[in-house]
């Protein structure tokens, strides 16, 4: 006979996960006191753990403790009140237990039949983005469009563009389609492309505007030249909060160019999505009604854990035309009748998780009113933040703020600002990181983190003021 | 002023947390006792739901009470020890537990310089696996190989096609590329192609032998010619366990093919690579230290939560070259400095959730030999099933059972077979899917559960036996 495994019983996990609850609501109470940024070196946190896996079972607490010496020395702190990186990646109480029993029931939504739950708490939660958001209602999923929940905008995108490469004509035309995006647009654009068949040289990279905007003269100019020269425009990114500075893309415009030549029109909003929960900042999705598809992503800066990308399309049989193969083992009734969605067909992969629940679980936990308020406190610190910085003889604001992050700039030039950026990160009192900006060295501070108070961002305006230079007199 | 959002505390996240494992926990332990299958009508979930979001905050007991009255009857339990459809998905206590750490840490994983321990983690524990699996040392991370967490088996087999195409020339050959793979083989090995650009008429099935394996010598054949009508073979897939069947395709032959033309060789172990933890099963990785990718899945029989799938290359070059694009604003002294490895560059997202954890966990919980006896079980209840099978005069064993899945048929021929299914899954006590081999419709018993026992397999028999038509004396 076989030695049956030591699993987990239903009474030990109990134990340990009240002890695992207990040590995740200490590491959120204690964040603040914290060191942002990880100071570990390459191969520090290797070098802690044994060379080989244990031939038996290790008692959890083992684990627990290696988890506090070994794993949290290697952790940059993204749910730290002074992380400015990036953008945000926002969890929260809600998310992480949505997270939890979601992992606790172990379903696969990959068909409506393989836990009709899955996909329908996905769908109604899709739809209620849509009255949050105010987004167009036909994303609705009771139109010819809907909504899914991917891992990533990177995903989302690369799906959309798949979807755009079938209406314009499926693989056949590889050869000849071209894809439109600004310079500022994120390198998922290309990547996405590149993916799908699109070779860097017919990526086309548009000029953009002195607020780092794609000019939308410039990108006629540009499918007007390639339709000249007999390729096939595929595909138009427009990007709603760039990553360097979250400047605001003319859809609307840019909807005129994808209406002229017949091109698909996709708008990447991944951090700034959120925001259109508030109605004073619904100037982020304006044009979006012309859009064929768009992505912003909840676990940016709306409460609920990576990952949750939402993915809509106004249309969704191109989709499905690109991604739906089926094999009989996946056969059912339910498919068969085509009165429910399948999320495997509006996807990479064939298998996927219960993300829905905490989506379900944060905005029952917040409300409408809450989700406003979260955004509306992170847009009126980063105002204030501008403000300081304006007020300085020594800083500038380089960019519009049209939301939380604030693209700003030492008037000593790159080295100045690189050395700033160093002494702040290195001091593990605020997280900043950079970009480049009209070619210069550009210091960002994101206000994300659900945690990140008024007095949080003047100490990082204290930090940075400290680690510059000291001013000359004027 | 703006109001400020409300939050959920660590203390209200303590209490609320506890009251969620609490829940997983009783969940878990009353497994047994739920029907298997939902039995909820397409609408149902929604209809119980409201149709507009909440405008304000509501109290968490109320998303609790919920949860268990709208949305566990539209669960299909995939955890029940009578789940035998399609193949399984593993969770486990420990690898709840993970995921929830993961989850309350909330860091990205997407560059080395994001959170070191996230990338150091994965490396090792893809190391480990190596050692648990005596998977060719040339997939280890010192080597000019390496491995990584993907999503799933379809984004795994997408990059690994994607460095396909890369080492056949790139983007640029798309015309003339083509991808084999047996007709047996995964729909995400088509889906893969597809979406890399590969259209269907170049996807080539090959035909396979009475154990429903690929014929080399068919494989053989057609890339002969293709290569005589100046075709170029792009990537061969082999399956080692396909998924109708668990038939395991002959992967050294398979590699003199790939060899002798220079081309890809992709394996998919998606289901079957978790058997490599038994020394006496090691055969489902005969061939492999010829293989370029290898892909299995922890998350469908090694006990870890759907997303963790394990995507191995014997050379990362052809991959990071197909799948690097760095802008500036992600740039950083670690990466420029190449030491370290930043994960954003092996697969189709640039963020990532810190998976390892979970991996972690169940490894170190279960130990190898726990691995290994949660293996030797399911594969010993498989056996005895299919001797049960054998001895009915009215149902034959109709495939080969290397691992945990038996399929089976009634000789009353497809309609009666059709019958069964429907009444075993309406009955709530099992729950099978079917396939089709040799143009018969086909009943999978697909072992996979940790909370499986031989009880249970044993009552699954008696269940199926019950809803036959019953049988002429002989």
């Amino acid at each position: 006979m076989t030695d049956l495994p030591r699993h987990m019983t239903p009474d030990e996990f109990r134990e340990h996960g009240h002890t695992v609850i207990d040590w995740v609501a200490d590491y959120m109470a204690g964040l603040d006191a914290r060191p942002v940024m990880s100071t570990a070196s390459p191969g520090d946190i290797r070098a802690a753990l044994p060379e080989r896996p244990p031939q038996d079972p290790e008692p959890f607490g083992a684990v627990l403790a290696d988890l506090e010496r070994v794993i949290m020395p290697g952790i940059t702190h993204w749910q730290s009140p002074n992380f400015y990186g990036f953008f945000s990646g926002n969890s929260s109480g809600p998310s992480v237990l949505g997270e939890l029993v979601s992992a606790g029931l172990g379903v696969q939504g990959m068909m409506w039949a393989t836990s009709p739950a899955c996909t329908e708490l996905e769908t109604h939660m899709l739809d209620w983005m849509i009255d949050l958001c105010a987004l167009p209602e036909r994303f609705r999923s009771n139109r010819a469009g809907g909504g899914v929940i991917q891992e990533s905008a990177s995903s989302s995108t690369l799906c959309a563009l798949l979807a755009a490469r079938e209406r314009a004509g499926g693989i056949g035309g590889l050869d000849r389609y071209v894809v439109y995006a600004s310079n500022q647009a994120h390198s998922s654009v290309e990547k996405g492309a590149r993916i799908a068949g699109i070779p860097p040289d017919r990526f086309r990279m548009i000029e953009v505007d002195a607020a780092h905007a794609l000019r939308p003269d410039a990108l006629a100019a540009a499918i007007a030249a390639d339709v000249a020269t007999g390729l096939v425009p595929m595909a138009i990114v427009a990007t709603t909060g760039t990553t360097s500075s979250t400047a605001i893309e003319p859809v609307e415009a840019m909807a005129d160019v994808a209406e002229q030549y017949g091109v698909w029109l996709h708008v990447d909003s991944a951090f700034a999505g959120s925001a259109a929960v508030c109605p004073e900042l619904r100037f982020v999705n304006a044009g979006l009604e012309r859009a064929d598809s768009y992505v912003f992503n909840p676990h940016k800066w709306l409460l609920t854990n990576f990952d949750c990308s939402l993915l809509y399309v106004a249309d969704r049989e191109p989709l499905l035309d690109a991604l739906s193969i089926l094999p009989e083992y996946l056969r059912n009734e339910a498919s068969d009748g085509g009165s429910v969605i399948d999320y495997r067909d509006w996807q990479v992969s064939l298998g996927r998780r219960f993300r829905s629940l905490k989506l379900w679980f944060v905005i029952r936990h917040y409300g409408a009113s809450g989700l406003q308020a979260h955004i509306r406190g992170h847009v009126a610190m980063a105002r204030r933040f501008a403000a300081s910085v304006e007020q300085h003889p020594d800083f500038d604001v380089v960019a519009p703020v049209p939301l939380s992050l604030v693209c700003f700039r030492h008037r000593g030039g790159d080295d100045v600002n690189k050395a700033i950026l160093e002494a702040v990160n290195a001091s593990g009192e605020i997280f900043l990181t950079h970009t480049v900006l009209d070619g210069k060295h550009t210091l960002r501070l994101a206000i994300g983190s659900p945690a990140t108070e008024q007095r949080h961002v003047d100490a990082a305006w204290q930090a940075i003021v400290a680690a510059a230079p000291s001013g000359q007199p004027g």
